[in-house]
């Protein structure tokens, strides 16, 4: 990555446009060699001219989380947007996806016939205009349903007037050491079950949908028809830390500054703290993480700690401690919440501010 | 708390502003009584309307983690205003406290002779409209310096120009079951050796400044002259679990919905998946914590699993699973970092919407 333009100030979310473009196109062309569509998932980036990015380069389509974030990237052109979650309607939320649905192909998940019911009940005869495909789960038991549940899902689904374009399913347990190549495999049988059985009770399945930055690379081309990893267009410290990148695919980083310096004795670590904490990194720490977010410029160096302003970072006994004023470089844990934390992102390109883009659907959480 | 009001959509922060002001009126009272000045730390709420509420109440002054929270603030006409944080000024930075301390008066954390001889240089003749105080490690062993220290830092700021008002510590390892009252003695003991150490040194210290909510309402009124709480105000589910308030207390909560619902069986859990994630609450879970938040209207729900827009909740096996499109509220772990995810708050009061309050200071992190 390129070094901490002089004329900005800490703390500050930089993006390498190298990187960033090199890591959107080995997506793209892994994806494409194995016959599988790409719909990246833009709840990681937030940024209209990231998604561009990806459009261009071949992927088919958007996935989005909530209906805000569909909202923007759909004021930004996107044509085919999945709102990969399982909505529940409110009268509100009803009518925002039917004026969606006037200027862009949306589909969204479900997992429950309750919810297709409730949307279909107040989205009337606009629920042929949105498509729905069944939520399975594969193994990471947050939301989705077995495989024969889904059938009557898919069922109530088209009672409700949607038509059902297929199933999809996210592999979160794959987010550990060593998980990533069982949990290709769990996907797949998942979602191979799923379609049979829906095909048998009369539905046309056309999508299979899976995927996430830690399995995508995995996935063979036989089973899932599209893909929707995120975090691959930055990578993260947790992907790092899971062997699914070396620190060279970094794009995003968080510029920072050392404010306090200690070398330490007895009881009292050995440690400097930098100007960015939990309020630019995000809090997220997995069990198997070595700390709550990792240094670019050391890679002995521990964040042991982090408050909203602080990272307190034990750097190794055999290298000089930095200084106080000196810059340098974290990676999040979880790149996807360290965005949504800055109204705009800083992008670099040979050390040099190029541009600012702004993270238009931030905070967009409805 | 108030009911949920029907006329929003969910995810949606909730303020009730019964409990909100009661809490405010009674921090300002119990430390009022013990003789201690009371400057809030408005990071936790980062909105205009609750540091008047608080100003009313009796507050000194405010205290701000960041420069650009400061601007925000003096924007809103605060007048006396700390920035609790070892600051490392750029020529940039420096310009702003030189602007802000002509509206307001300003006063500045540091833990070393490099950066007040920077910020000395970068200010010139202006340093003397500002003044500093001198962070003890009281012992968190983030930032700030031995008793001893302190006294060549403090020199160091004379030299450089700046008034010495004090010292100030944070008490931050109090964030643990059973700490509160060990750390108000180690934060007292702290304190009162670095002011008599500086004013053995010639320095003139008015200003001994302690507390944070877990350890504010413990605090006598021997030694430190303030107190910095800020969580105080809305409460969260660590103060919760550390038993430094009730759930009476908790002014603020996060709106949200079943979306997802499973009665589960075998290796499967029993859940319900509600509609707000770590975006709406934040990602904060220390390894004391029973969950990654608290759900108001059942104190035996846990939240085993957050992700962005999911909260994974295990509900008590000997109550009903609620139904989906039920809408519960949930109490962030942290709620400093969830009110700095949102761009406004919803203030209720007997279950109607009486207002809405902007985060005016959302994500000025520098």
């Amino acid at each position: 990555m390129s070094l901490i333009p002089q004329d900005i100030d800490t703390p500050a979310t930089l993006i390498d446009r190298e990187v960033l473009e090199r890591n959107i196109a080995r997506m793209a062309t892994t994806l494409g060699g194995k016959g599988l569509a790409l719909r990246p998932h833009v709840k990681t980036h937030k940024i209209p001219q990231i998604a561009a990015l990806q459009l261009e380069a071949g992927a088919i389509g958007l996935t989005v989380a909530t209906i805000g974030e569909a909202e923007v990237f759909a004021e930004h052109g996107a044509a085919d947007i999945f709102v990969a979650y399982p909505l529940w309607l409110s009268p509100g939320k009803a009518e925002r996806l039917r004026t969606l649905s006037r200027s862009a192909r949306i589909s969204f998940g479900t997992d429950s016939a309750e919810a297709v019911r409730e949307a279909g009940r107040l989205l009337g005869d606009d629920a042929g205009r949105l498509s729905v495909l069944v939520e399975i789960d594969s193994g990471h038991h947050r939301s989705g349903v077995t495989p024969e549940e889904a059938v009557l899902v898919a069922d109530a689904a088209r009672d409700a007037g949607f038509p059902v374009a297929g199933v999809f399913t996210f592999p979160g347990h794959s987010y550990a050491p060593g998980m990533p190549g069982a949990v290709v495999d769990q996907e797949g049988v998942a979602l191979q079950r799923a379609a049979t059985l829906l095909r048998e009770a009369g539905h046309d399945v056309a999508v299979l949908s899976g995927g996430s930055t830690p399995t995508a690379l995995l996935t063979g081309g036989s089973v899932a028809t599209e893909l929707r990893p995120g975090v691959y267009v930055f990578g993260d410290a947790q992907q790092l830390e899971l062997g699914r990148c070396t620190l060279e695919d970094v794009a995003l980083s968080v510029a920072s500054t050392v404010v306090s310096r200690h070398e330490g004795s007895g009881e009292v670590p050995r440690r400097i703290v930098l100007d960015a904490g939990s309020k630019m990194l995000g809090g997220d720490r997995p069990a198997w993480a070595t700390g709550f977010a990792r240094v670019l410029e050391e890679d002995g160096a521990r964040v042991t700690a982090l408050s909203e302003h602080h990272a307190t970072v034990i750097w190794p006994e055999d290298s000089p401690l930095p200084a106080l004023g000196e810059r340098l470089r974290l990676i999040p844990n979880h790149v996807c919440v360290a965005v949504n934390l800055v109204d705009e992102v800083t992008v670099v390109s040979d050390g040099a501010v190029v541009d600012t883009w702004a993270v238009a659907a931030r905070g967009r959480n409805s």
